[in-house]
């Protein structure tokens, strides 16, 4: 791989053309869990300066954050839906950390530390840089801007905190709790005061969630036999959060152990949206007799926070309250493998591409 | 059948033991629905006195409530559950309207006028009169009191004011729209300015809906192929709320057409209770991408607003804003089967059985 350097960078002169590197997408996804081969690291060609009177800039792109919704915009999506299917041909997009090398607009300058939405490449131009938040913690690790402190992180903030609304004492259980989401989610509940369960798909995850980050408890779900009886090991005394990220049998586990008046924040069903026929979940019916509130969330209507969000987690991070596990891939190169392993859990932590050097 | 007349019973000495009609489980339910052979009608005595010192009071009972739950009382349960099994040769157990004819209590007398859980029998001791509520308004039909103005009354109200909390223009669909709680839980929404959708199981049904109970639109469930599509013509904009009363299927099309930010409250499935194994909901991940609440709820929660309610119901059906809908059958042989009649829908309105004159 090639990383240029702040140095290199900085001398190249404004509206010069360079080379692009960028991962575009080759083909939709039709059916089944997206793979390398629907990518293409192709090389192609940037401009360092924004057009005349526009209010654009163009960064160079340092981290770029792999996630599982990204891949749904991998289809074509035949409806409206909340996010838009990427275009072919073109770099694909999604949650980044870059640098700001030229700029039209008066509130960014050149130098500026930027993350949001982004291209799959080594330089984009943002016309709109207004939904770019600035990062206002430099000192923290940049790439942390991917996850505890980006998207990831409000996520677990809003799903825990706005949604589940943790009582001290409650018993919380995280599924994919290794993940960028997960292992936030689980932290705050302890802050709370919770008692915390997490479970992954492999051992090595589930000693990191117990050594690591303070999860109470912690099961490797792959050998578990059965669920149920899992769960019930676990909260003997039940569950009053769960904090969904996987769907199908797991959700189907938990409801037959909630305890009266649980909540469940909907964040994600990864299991499920890659099947051509989602599991059905049966047992529906205990929400009921249980009370248990269940409510699908978007970190999107969250983004109004996220200045709170920001400061708070940064507290959290330089006080060793909450520590963050990450699994870089080293350029862009390996972007494709990357996003695709997050479908089979081979990611160690959250998943994300180094690009160029900070 | 033989209905006995307050002059009769009023005659009858204090402490003399006269029959009693009582219906009685005869065996438990343990796959399927329960059927009438489940319960038998058998002669018994009851004595009109209560015990010297206790403070139980002795009901004529007038009307008993037919309710898809108390027949979940009708199963053997193996775990702790919200609901109690009936005793193996008792008599069934369901709320009711009563006249106390016997009181060792000091809050009531003989004469006052009762709702709450009593026996399927003409006359019952009540050892813990406290859960009775005293009927404030018998003016009304005595029966509503069983529906409207009692536990499936309340059930509504809290199910569309306290869990969906319908706003002007929501739109609102409401399966089994004529059961004994979907008349009330629709007409309510209505009278908060909600575009209103109910689903039955017959042409006879839907004809009601739209022409007594004031609903915008109704459908036949049986007669659509594609629920999905039935709600896309009904609902051309999507649904606000969904007040489920039946589960599976609707619940899957009803979660394809559920608009932003969308409010589910889980009253009841009664498609599900007596499958083998229940059917898969599969399109929960909607409730994600739409920020959808689904949410259980249980009357009993609600008993304490009781008062509240009963005096808005009250005026709003003497001022003709809601109106109700009853199927009485008659007397306690016919119990049974009207009973049984609910979980094939052949039930038009509320179902009740009416014991004796008031």
């Amino acid at each position: 791989m090639a990383l240029a350097t702040t140095d290199m960078t900085m001398a190249r002169a404004a509206g010069e053309e360079v080379a692009n590197k960028r991962v575009i997408l080759k083909r939709y996804v039709t059916t089944g869990f997206p793979t390398e081969d629907h990518m293409e690291v192709v090389a192609g060609t940037a401009r360092l300066d924004v057009p005349p009177g526009s209010a654009a800039v163009v960064l160079r792109n340092l981290y770029l954050s792999c996630d599982p919704y990204a891949s749904a915009r991998m289809t074509k999506q035949e409806q409206p839906s909340f996010i838009e299917s990427f275009v072919l041909g073109e770099a694909l997009e999604n949650f980044g950390v870059s640098k700001v090398i030229a700029s039209g607009h008066p509130d960014f300058k050149i130098g500026d530390l930027v993350w949001g939405i982004t291209g799959w490449e080594e330089y984009t131009l943002i016309s709109n840089p207004e939904s770019l938040f600035k990062i206002k913690h430099p000192e923290l690790p940049l790439s942390y801007y991917t996850g505890v402190l980006g998207m990831p992180g409000l996520t677990a903030w809003a799903g825990i905190f706005d949604v589940a609304k943790p009582k001290k004492g409650d018993c919380v259980f995280v599924s994919a709790a290794l993940g960028a989401v997960g292992q936030v989610a689980g932290q705050l509940a302890k802050l709370r005061g919770c008692y915390v369960v997490g479970s992954a798909g492999s051992d090595d995850k589930v000693n990191l969630l117990k050594t690591k980050l303070g999860f109470d408890e912690a099961f490797n779900y792959k050998k578990e036999k059965d669920l149920n009886a899992a769960l019930k090991r676990c909260f003997p005394q039940g569950i009053d959060i769960y904090f969904e990220n996987v769907g199908g049998a797991t959700l189907d586990a938990v409801l037959l152990n909630m305890r009266q008046y649980g909540r469940i924040p909907l964040c994600g069903m990864i299991s499920q949206y890659y099947l051509e026929q989602p599991e059905g979940v049966r047992q529906l019916v205990q929400a009921i007799t249980k009370r248990v509130r269940l409510e699908g969330f978007l970190v999107f209507d969250y983004f109004g926070q996220y200045r709170k969000f920001e400061e708070e987690m940064a507290w959290y991070l330089k006080e060793g309250k909450i520590c963050y596990i990450e699994d870089i891939a080293d350029g862009l190169e390996k972007a494709p493998a990357a996003l695709i392993g997050l479908f089979s859990g081979r990611n160690v932590g959250k998943q994300l591409v180094a690009v160029a050097l900070e």
